[in-house]
């Protein structure tokens, strides 16, 4: 290791600041120095990647929109008009859209085709995919995730679209996190009382019928085409030494399933916003880290990681161009 | 009015996303939409002004540094190797560095000269200064500010420097929220608890000399040259109909004399961050307003205010180019 924590913090720690001033920037420009182990850190070609697959157990109404919005999201953000395509032009962005399985294929040059399917099987009845679904889905992952670094890369945010996705998440987190469902589920985007307990019985029912905490297990018994997705990305992300910016409830339950698979990983995870999802945050409290921004979002394609990205190019900025003290002549 | 709020929230409602999925966006959107009063909204040349004063209190070793780093900081400013210079470079703000009575005069040709002496007086006995220095220092920020606006500037992001400023924000909270200075007083950017204990006393002592809540008299006893500068530069931009961000403890302090004097500028503030100064939360509170970000800052400098320019930014984003349901064909 070229530079120590020691090394990086004392360089932080001479900036002309008081110590400890910026907070949360330290604290980011610390994780990236020592990842990046170079003089200069940098944010390079920061692409955002939202994965969209369909889901099952949404045919049983617990989402407030039906299985086709998958479908009419994605034709959206290949058109340019969702929160996430404003987001990513105004912060800088490189969008990238990945058809993991959504219910109806679409034709589009720019859309990425790692579909391992058309909908995942209903959860509360049936395993969510094969295990060779799940292990296509990881090299997918890895395949995309390889090129993007070979091409400069080194950050990227994760988002994701499906109508369903929730359920999905909350299914893995209690699972992994030896909870009941209960605990763990809420409103995604907005249902009501009655479609909650609905949402949580389902979700109950495929816990139960799995009943493991084995990571691939789980993802193939409640996960989702681009819950699969996303956990192969994550991997193979941090085999690159890259900076992984998570989203929001859907890409948390991807993160928790990455690292029961390789602790290791934690160090390239930056969580980008705590989510209005109310099990967001226990799942974050469990991993004992702490998100960047709190700003009652509640939309996922990545909104909150797209936004995380100028805090990232501000630690940046600080760790390699403030001045020292040294620099003004102050002795210390 | 053009727009009225409904009409406003109306049109984010019908954006593609689940109602309100997008936090505090959507309340910054309808915010600054209220305020344009235009079909398209926007940032034009947002520009952070650094207010800096010297402080006489600061001779009782309240601070930890002397009043002399007050000097040393503008020159960083200057020389462009301070936190604010990297954050403004990164996140697009032009910089304005305003001596409003420092120690040391410095000749400089991107310093902006509206000094109003070399320091306050000692608070814990004494005015900080006359009312005419109120009223020049006013007068000062009120050309600045229109200035600005006459050159296209609609945003504007308020920070400062000054050491011993924490002092003169508490007395200044404490005297209009009519509370003890034991309830605003903290610990800067990191004195200890026995330095605590003395800036505690000096306050009181300024407050009970005071015993006032006119915010002018307020100001005058209480102030800061930067402090004075910072309401007149609040007022003016509200005047203009400006937006305006609002750094940490010291900032907010002004923000509270601004709406004392006038408590319709509020609806033109945009509070950035809670600071880590324990009376900063207090006060936000007092004011009913939530703020942006909670990053653990304690620099001052506007730093937090910078940092939620990429908000706005991206507020404004999708408020005027995000797909609506119609856009997509989807009737509600």
């Amino acid at each position: 290791m070229l530079f120590t924590d020691e090394q990086i913090q004392k360089k932080i720690d001479l900036k002309t600041k008081p110590v400890g001033a910026l907070g949360q920037l330290e604290t980011l420009a610390l994780q990236i120095a020592r990842i990046q182990q170079t003089e200069k850190i940098t944010i390079n070609s920061p692409s955002m990647l939202i994965f969209a697959g369909d889901h099952g157990i949404a045919k049983h109404g617990i989402s407030i929109a039906p299985s086709e919005v998958t479908t009419q999201m994605v034709q959206n953000f290949l058109y340019g008009g969702a929160a996430i395509n404003c987001l990513s032009r105004t912060l800088g962005w490189h969008l990238n859209i990945i058809d993991c399985g959504i219910l109806t294929q679409i034709n589009h040059p720019e859309l990425i085709n790692q579909r391992l399917g058309d909908c995942t099987d209903d959860i509360s009845c049936s395993p969510a995919m094969t295990l060779e679904q799940v292990e296509t889905g990881f090299k997918y992952s890895e395949s995309l995730i390889d090129k993007l670094h070979s091409k400069g890369c080194n950050t990227i945010g994760l988002g994701e679209m499906g109508i369903g996705n929730t359920s999905a998440a909350a299914g893995i987190c209690a699972a992994i996190l030896k909870k009941p469902a209960s605990e763990l589920v809420g409103k995604g985007t907005g249902i009501n009382d009655e479609q909650l307990i609905l949402k949580s019985n389902l979700i109950q029912k495929a816990i139960d019928r799995t009943d493991s905490q084995d990571a691939i297990e789980v993802l193939q018994n409640l996960g989702g085409f681009e819950i699969v997705q996303l956990v192969g990305a994550i991997l193979a992300a941090a085999n690159n030494k890259m900076l992984i910016i998570i989203d929001g409830f859907i890409v948390t339950s991807a993160a928790l399933v990455a690292l029961k698979l390789n602790p290791d990983i934690k160090q390239f995870l930056i969580f980008a916003h705590s989510s209005q999802e109310q099990a967001h945050k226990k799942v974050l409290k469990h991993l004992n880290v702490e998100a960047l921004l709190d700003l009652n979002l509640r939309l996922g394609e990545g909104s909150g990681a797209a936004l995380a990205l100028p805090l990232l190019q501000s630690s940046v900025s600080f760790y390699n161009d403030m001045a020292s003290l040294s620099d003004l002549g102050i002795e210390i």
